[in-house]
């Protein structure tokens, strides 16, 4: 390399980021309604999220839709909406085959992502996630022979050095790789990253939670205000471990039930097809995840295809919008809008048929559950305050911008 | 004066306070809950407070008990909790004689107020509230003589220079005095605050509105967003005109009813006298208000006195503490408490007796209301950054801090 100056900083879809000076850690904190941190910043459990909203940089900032987890664990490492990097939720029909299907690993989506980009200028990155599925998105570009890890908490008992850059991490850790549905999941992450912040093991980490507890509990909850405690205990000790730490959210979480318990839903399906039969009507759910339990796959936004191309759309919008004004208004990719999309109250949700949502699984819990517009905002939060006072001033914060926030401000 | 050393502080309850270098504004949004804000930066209607919040700084803290306006507006302007001003609610019980009392006036007030003291170290202040109810509680130790200006959007037109230390204000701002029952009065006293400002007429400003938007219309809703967006503007017009401008709630603001519309209410004072009539229960709602249409009465949190000494409180106590504990829990004055504290769930509300609280009042709207714990969060913003990061950080910010966030930070 001789006297070549060295790389410092990389540029993705028009944006450059700083390389790390020190350890920096993302942390996305899955279904962080800005009503989480108030109500544990009221019941003055969070020592650690309040000095650093007081003395470090906190706003509150839109996600990307629809406000779903995996389009905006997208939207975060690329730091662009999902127009951009293409990843318009969890699950999808390919138009061109009629197929449904469900986003498990990076095929689907567009171009590189900053984690890549670090990656590539010899930047060790270290990525955790709750669940293995997400980790086969985010894992785009990244490799042990870059010198990054990736794995998640999920499947930590089974990590090698050849594809996840680490092995022994239930060992390392002297824990068990805890249950897919639990709040331990997100924990679990979060030791991991810290246990190898305090190894020197990597200079930027992407730590990626689970909203198991923010589907279940509300606010405020025993439930919610303890798993909020441990997070904020955590992200104490990563800065304590000597890192610079931001912190957002993939999209926030709202109460979908009524007084009874009942979900206030809309099978869109169904109500479509009893209407206009000759359309042929197929409604997909971004949020549908079969290895989940607690939303039933109801969330604020469906997509509806028409199979039939002659369908009258005009006559069926109505509280609905075309796919294409959609897709423009909401930043969403246009190849893989459907027809019409569909936008529940901030109350309800939209569903596809009744019969393909099983209600039973959310036990004894109301419903609580994202997708919509209503679950847009979500806080961005930094440890330490921003050298760059005027570059905030008029900026209106994304979730997506996290990654600005930690490196170049 | 000669040599001697210009006076740089104020203290009041061991509290100091710089006096202002440049125009100082506080402004005490009434109902300001969290929620309003994360609506509107979420909506992208507030490019004032967004900006401050990235640029400037921004917290959630709580307010004191409980959480309604006149005992929250004495302690901004205190700078301490109820216990040390005294004021425990809009609506009391004089233990003594055995008379109910509206808080009208500052002569249930114990000692001096920021406001005063700063006047009194010649410090041009400026004190605009919405009500002029409230207007004659923060007037304490104001005076024209001094060179402050306090006066109330309601009654803008009958200022005088002997009382309020201005006249014409109808005339000045061009705009009448609007509605009691409106949105327009709280953008009134910002309009005069602002013109204020622009005439170089004060030093410190404290502006305090109504709740009026926020007990009828949720966050999010078309109206609140407007009245947010007109709030927002005015925010921008005072940082525009050269003030450093700091921005809490007196208290924040929960929905109270059912998915019927019907507020999900306990009328203490029918149940208590039901269940142990020897008791003699009377109940206080320090929410009350009867120049206020849009609450009933209703509120998080009633006083039980028991006229009957004998009273076996222990039994009564369920879900309600003794009023010493509750006085010393939440830092009430005990002189004022009652036997027993009645506090309700976030969606409910607590009240005396059926007949007492005309619901009729609210009209189409389904109820909105505040006083217990669940209103206690509110943001804390400034239009600057701070200077001392390392003061803020170890804080447990409450709305009263609002003053030492704006003068010394």
């Amino acid at each position: 390399m001789g006297a070549m100056k060295q790389q410092q900083s990389v540029s993705l879809h028009g944006r450059t980021y700083q390389l790390p000076e020190r350890p920096t850690v993302v942390v996305c904190v899955d279904g962080f309604d800005p009503d989480y941190l108030v109500a544990g910043c009221q019941d003055g459990i969070l020592p650690n999220l309040s000095r650093w909203m007081a003395s470090g940089f906190h706003t509150i900032g839109n996600c990307t839709m629809p406000s779903v987890t995996n389009t905006n664990n997208l939207s975060i490492i690329t730091g662009m909406p999902a127009s951009v990097h293409g990843v318009s939720g969890n699950y999808y029909l390919d138009k061109a085959t009629g197929k449904e299907h469900m986003v498990l690993d990076d095929s689907t989506m567009w171009g590189s992502t900053i984690l890549e980009q670090m990656a590539d200028a010899g930047v060790r990155v270290a990525a955790v996630t709750a669940k293995d599925k997400l980790r086969r998105i985010i894992n785009h570009g990244l490799a042990p022979s870059k010198g990054s890890i990736c794995f998640s908490a999920q499947n930590a008992g089974d990590c090698t050095l050849e594809e996840h850059g680490i092995e022994g991490v239930e060992k390392r850790l002297g824990q068990s790789a805890p249950s897919m549905y639990s709040g331990e999941l997100s924990i679990f992450v979060l030791d991991a990253g810290l246990k190898l912040l305090r190894e020197d093991r990597a200079d930027l980490f992407y730590l990626t939670l689970s909203d198991f507890i923010q589907h279940k509990h509300a606010p405020g909850s025993t439930e919610a205000n303890d798993f909020m405690r441990r997070l904020d205990a955590r992200l104490g000790a990563l800065e304590e471990a000597g890192a610079v730490v931001a912190v957002t959210g993939d999209h926030g979480m709202s109460a979908k039930s009524g007084e009874d318990g009942k979900p206030n839903v809309l099978f869109v399906e169904d109500f479509l097809n009893s209407k206009w039969p000759e359309a042929g009507a197929r409604v997909i759910c971004p949020i549908a995840d079969p290895f989940v339990k607690h939303h039933g796959a109801l969330g604020g936004l469906v997509r509806v295809h028409l199979l039939k191309s002659d369908a009258n759309v005009d006559e069926m919008v109505e509280k609905a919008m075309r796919g294409s004004e959609a897709a423009t208004k909401y930043e969403m990719p246009l190849e893989r809008e459907g027809d019409l999309v569909v936008i529940a109250k901030s109350n309800a949700v939209v569903g596809a048929k009744e019969s393909d949502h099983d209600l039973s699984q959310l036990g004894s819990h109301s419903l609580r559950s994202h997708g919509g517009l209503s679950e847009q905002a979500v806080p961005l939060i930094r440890s330490t305050p921003l050298t760059t006072g005027s570059a905030a001033a008029d900026k209106r914060w994304r979730n997506f911008d996290v990654f600005e926030l930690a490196l170049n401000m």
